[in-house]
């Protein structure tokens, strides 16, 4: 790639980083309305039940309660949370309240009053008697014919098959086969910020949100459907958002406040309590991956097979998409000739699983990579060189489809972490007794946008203020990750202003153009290939402006860095004379809007490399050395990859070593809070070692390709191979704090 | 006009009418942010002074004081509230505080505090040492040469002479010529909301400013230059307006309150109180008018000659557009061929004149239609006989610029009020011993937006949501005449939607398209037209995307009412069904964004009949009976057209009956509450017939003029008239609260 950018490629601090840090930011629960009351949910204390009898009147007799809600008086009609656009075809399994529950966490009733604590107390006096169903929790059960039915239609939502090759023929010419079988437990996203909303029904009867929302024309969508009210009677509007990582993609929250602002007629703030995220929201799907490789002895995969099942918890929600998710991305990785992915999403009554960052990646190749370093164990051979022989080359394309890949670099991320770890010089494992140290790496891949999948197009409005500045008005949903300062790095560059010269709105469905929602890594990818193309189309209105103005063809026109220049190179107009002009003569908005619809689903990819500790008297793991080499194509703000891919790991490392949901019997979370679920915290984290392959993609802006969720994907199989090492044993269950040592 | 209209010409409560009767509309007061301060500003006392000397510390010290600001701290900057766009040429001759302070109401400093009553103290606590300086009040003794002077520069900020003809030569063929000085006042614009303003500076230096505001572009613009800010780090957002009538087109309380945020690093509310409203911001130009007018005896008018001055007061602000429209409108209401208008805006130590409705012509034409009562009198003509003659017809051209003048139908309105009123079989006066009754009339004129005067565009931005129904961003600021919810009309018609389909995000900077501001009747004269040219790309859109899911060419489609249509007049595809095109297939966002200049400045017109009847005992003048007749082109929303007349009407009698902002002799206003300026209430207000004139404008959309401002032009003199008609005297001076009987 070239150098020759000012803006692209610099890192800099996301647009709203001092907000932050000053605590200036709005979040939800900053937000007060006048007469605003406060919601609170009831949430089911059982796993399946049918409710004989709900009793509401000492809590509406309360002093201070102005609503309280149930299925009595909620809209009965059916929704799927996950749904990203009209006519997007989901199974809609799911009501506001139901009379049917179907997890411990599940909605019952909810209440508005006065203050949180009046809600509080409310809800304590909501009388119920319910008729107790028979459960299921795991997924293995869940698809047994005799299996209580979480759903009527049976349990088994879908099943998903993707074949290249003939698997069968590719284990005959094995040497060896391997067969494994992975437990993946649910996670939780763990976003500082709870899940929160504050909503609002005028008398003109329109419907105004504010969610700390990751998709808010979406979610608009849903709630004008549910409802009854056309879309520009719902606004949606993103506030501030502490956090994410896909856990904030489906509706949750939204539709219960929104029908306590209805009943009550007063607007209703319902912020979630960790609890309440950790047990009521969204988790990593569960799985149960059973993997099945066929090696030669010079360790070339011939054939892999996985069989996985995910439990998709008591609601469908976006669980068809994540499964389709990871039946293409285990295409992309090897060369593989011969590969089947055979995948089953199914009900349980357990909580309910969706988008998490990663969106499947972390699973299937989680499995793959702790199954590989136990087949270069097996067959000798060095791990790195395992991976050399079998990764995806830049010219490779993808097998299922028969596409280019996008200039694949894994072998260039794994040659340079190697190199950086000094992999070659480290011994897989160190016995010190009590204290043994292991090396391990893992490589990782993930998509960039839902090309293939359904409509993927970013929408953009952008435009000039007198003095040059501009307005960008942006359905991006930046969480955290700086996807919004990426388009302002790449507007920048067209246009020749500084980044900070770009105010931006984000994520109003009443202000800004329609987005599919941040999530699928789709930011700088999608949104970003929109940003360069309606700064190219200003560039056009600059440039048909300064024609007139100069009294030229356009066409010996051009526009750089501030100035219209002619074919000469002379400079000719300054950008201020152009908006001059524009506005005092031509009266006219310099204005441009574009939609940039995706044309490719190529891959991002990442090789981790962990050194770690473990103290076996303890079982304490420390991971005392991390480097970290991402293919970025290009890095637009090296400053945020950095972030993302640190955050990434933090992540991984909690997913491999720590991290679970856990349930009683009952099907009860027991670990719902930050005390019992312990994630990695800042001091906890080791000192990471970042590079970056900066070799270009095909279709992303100035040739980027995603970081987000990529990020995450090897870091759990690199610190867990490394472990793995260090005790030489071969676990096939995370996280491995459960382990026997 | 054709009447085939399914949405425009329909009457419609406008947009927000329900929230503002259920109180659910937030006006500024309402506005609460974390860590909000009040502020709070003190006033001048005295009409002319230089400070010698001023303390803070008292004020600074009290606990709860957050910042003062006075001219020590406060940005030295120049600047003219009046400012319009970049490069508009006013002088500049405010400061936020100045250290010279030109009329009792000025500036002298302001105090941000945790509570309203902290401020207020703290207010109190400031010590200032002035030194007078000698004042003046009158505009004829501030055109002197000894005069005291109001800024360094001299006192007459300009001249304007406009001719047309010779009037020398017309003023000879007179049979008659009469000359009569006309005294005009000061008057407060009495909006029930207050002057208010919610400023915040965030760490990341990005001023957002919520104000009543009736131009947040000009405010913007005059904010980033006081600051010295890029526009991109302004965001001014207009709040909900209860009332403006011009008093809130010019910056007034927001950079005070944007000062004080500043230096307190916390967001500040500032709410004017009424006295401060009405001593400190804006009046209708106080006026002296010298006419002289030659007649023939069968009453056409041969010459006729304007020699005003208008009292600016303290500042210039927007005196040089103020004069600039009278200068133009009088030539655009009779066929009189020779003219002169000379006049002349002066600094007085009085407070400062600004836009209020009517922008100039309710002073000019209360003189002349005065005076033309007086000559009807005088030549023992029939008023309305004396109008017939003279009015200007639909063929005639303007005389300055030789232009046509939109089709102007005063002649009709004059003729069909008659009509209604009964004119003919009336009395023009009833002596009735105590009571006298007369009935006059009055016609009177104003433009349509600011074409000639400088530039004047409006752009919006309008799209389609998935439903069909639409999003409108338009910099339009809603006063209460529902200039947003004819926006909607006229883009329904043209897309076939209910106005109740189209959601608008109105005026603000960071979400609208530019905008002029709203003043000079532009909103659906200039604005509508831009929605009628925005409606119609949009319909450009559905017609191309049409053609590509028919796969036809789209010269043979159109688009109707929900339906792409083919030329043989076959439905083809419906609205929803090209929509989804568009976002599944085409995958792009259906959306325009157009700019509308305006290309022509006809004037609208109104006839106004009134009997009154006076209480010679106790001077209470009671208005029985009112017809008001409009020349509007075409009623876009005739419900709206109803309540613009009928709050101009109610302006008109205040003007001419009751309303004058008075001065004691050191230059304080004495009147300043609405206990001693009587407004008239709606329960003083005569039942009022309506009639309009729709013949159609020339260039307005759908043939729409204006009518807000020119709804208040003639009333004033036809109720005056009306009394003088009761009376049998003239009165050369309003109010006629004043007047001896």
């Amino acid at each position: 790639m070239a150098c020759s950018f000012s803006k692209v490629g610099k890192g800099i601090p996301i647009r709203d980083a001092v907000l932050k840090v000053t605590g200036e930011l709005e979040y939800i629960d900053d937000l007060k309305l006048p007469h605003m009351l406060y919601g609170k949910i009831l949430f089911s204390p059982i796993a399946h039940a049918r409710i004989k009898h709900i009793d509401t009147s000492e809590a509406e007799s309360l002093k201070g309660v102005k609503a309280v809600a149930t299925y009595l008086n909620a809209p009965g009609k059916s929704f799927n949370s996950a749904l990203r656009f009209a006519g997007h075809d989901l199974p809609r399994d799911e009501r506001i309240f139901d009379r049917t529950v179907r997890f411990v966490g599940d909605r019952v009733a909810a209440v508005a009053a006065e203050d949180p604590e009046i809600a509080q107390k409310a809800i304590k006096l909501i009388r119920i008697e319910y008729e107790e169903l028979p459960a299921v929790f795991d997924p293995e059960e869940a698809v047994e014919d005799d299996a209580p039915r979480v759903h009527p239609a049976g349990n088994i939502i879908t099943k998903i098959i993707n074949k290249a090759g003939d698997v069968e023929k590719g284990f005959a010419e094995a040497d060896l086969v391997f067969e494994d079988k992975y437990q993946l437990p649910p996670v939780h996203h763990g976003a500082i910020e709870m899940h929160g909303v504050l909503a609002k029904f005028d008398s003109r009867g329109k419907l105004t949100i504010w969610s700390s929302s990751q998709n808010v024309f979406a979610h608009r969508l849903i709630l004008a459907q549910l409802f009854d009210l056309p879309l520009n009677k719902v606004r949606v509007i993103k506030s501030a958002l502490g956090g994410a990582f896909g856990g904030k993609l489906e509706l949750t929250v939204e539709p219960v406040a929104a029908l306590l602002a209805e009943l009550s007629g007063k607007p209703v703030k319902l912020i979630l309590n960790r609890k309440e995220c950790m047990v009521s929201t969204r988790t990593r799907h569960g799985a149960v991956i059973n993997l099945k490789t066929g090696v030669k002895k010079d360790g070339t995969i011939t054939a892999q097979e996985f069989k996985v099942l995910t439990n998709a918890g008591a609601y469908c929600t976006g669980s068809l998409n994540v499964l389709g998710a990871m039946s293409h991305i285990v295409f992309q990785l090897y060369r593989t000739p011969n590969m089947c992915f055979e995948g089953r999403t199914v009900y349980t009554n357990s909580p309910i699983a969706g988008a998490m960052r990663g969106f499947g990646s972390p699973q299937v190749f989680l499995a793959q990579q702790l199954q590989l370093n136990k087949i270069a164990k097996s067959l000798a051979l060095d791990m790195v060189e395992l991976q050399l022989k079998n990764l995806v080359r830049p010219e490779d394309r993808d097998p299922l489809y028969n596409q280019p890949m996008g200039n694949p670099r894994p072998i260039d991320c794994v040659k340079e972490a190697a190199k950086i770890f000094n992999w070659y010089d480290k011994n897989i494992s160190q016995d010190a007794g009590r204290f043994k140290r292991g090396i391990g790496m893992a490589v990782g891949a993930h998509g960039n946008g839902c090309f293939g999948a359904h409509r993927d197009y970013s929408a953009l409005a952008l435009k000039l203020n007198e003095d040059g500045s501009a307005l960008l008005l942006t359905g991006t949903h930046d969480m955290g990750n700086g996807a919004v300062t990426v388009q302002t790095q790449i507007i920048g560059e067209i246009l020749g202003l500084n980044p900070e010269q770009i105010e931006c709105v984000e994520a109003d469905t009443d202000s800004t153009p329609w987005n599919l929602g941040d999530y699928a890594s789709r930011a700088t990818f999608v949104t970003g290939n929109a940003a360069l193309k309606v700064a190219k189309a200003l560039v056009r209105e600059i440039v048909v402006e300064g024609a007139k103005l100069l009294g030229e063809d356009e066409n010996n026109l051009y526009y750089q860095n501030g100035w219209v220049y002619d074919k000469q190179g002379r400079k000719r107009a300054s950008l201020i004379e152009v908006i001059s002009h524009a506005q005092g003569v031509s009266q006219r908005e310099l204005m441009a809007v574009e939609s940039y619809a995706s044309i490719s689903g190529p891959s991002s990819y990442g090789a981790h490399f962990a050194e770690v500790e473990v103290d076996t008297l303890t079982g304490q793991i420390r991971v005392l050395n991390y480097v970290a080499v991402h293919d970025v194509g290009k890095a637009i703000n090296p400053l945020s990859v950095e972030g993302q891919i640190a955050g990434g790991i933090q992540m991984g490392l909690g997913y491999g070593l720590r991290e679970a949901l856990e349930l009683n019997e009952k099907g009860a979370v027991i670990n719902s809070n930050f005390k019992k679920y312990k994630m990695f915290k800042a001091r906890e984290m080791p000192c990471i070692t970042f590079a970056l392959i900066e070799k270009g993609g095909t279709t992303g802006p100035f040739g980027a390709k995603s970081i987000g969720e990529c990020a995450t994907v090897p870091s759990a199989p690199a610190v867990v191979n490394a472990v793995c090492n260090a005790l030489r044993k071969y676990y096939n269950k995370i996280p491995l704090s459960k382990i026997e040592i």
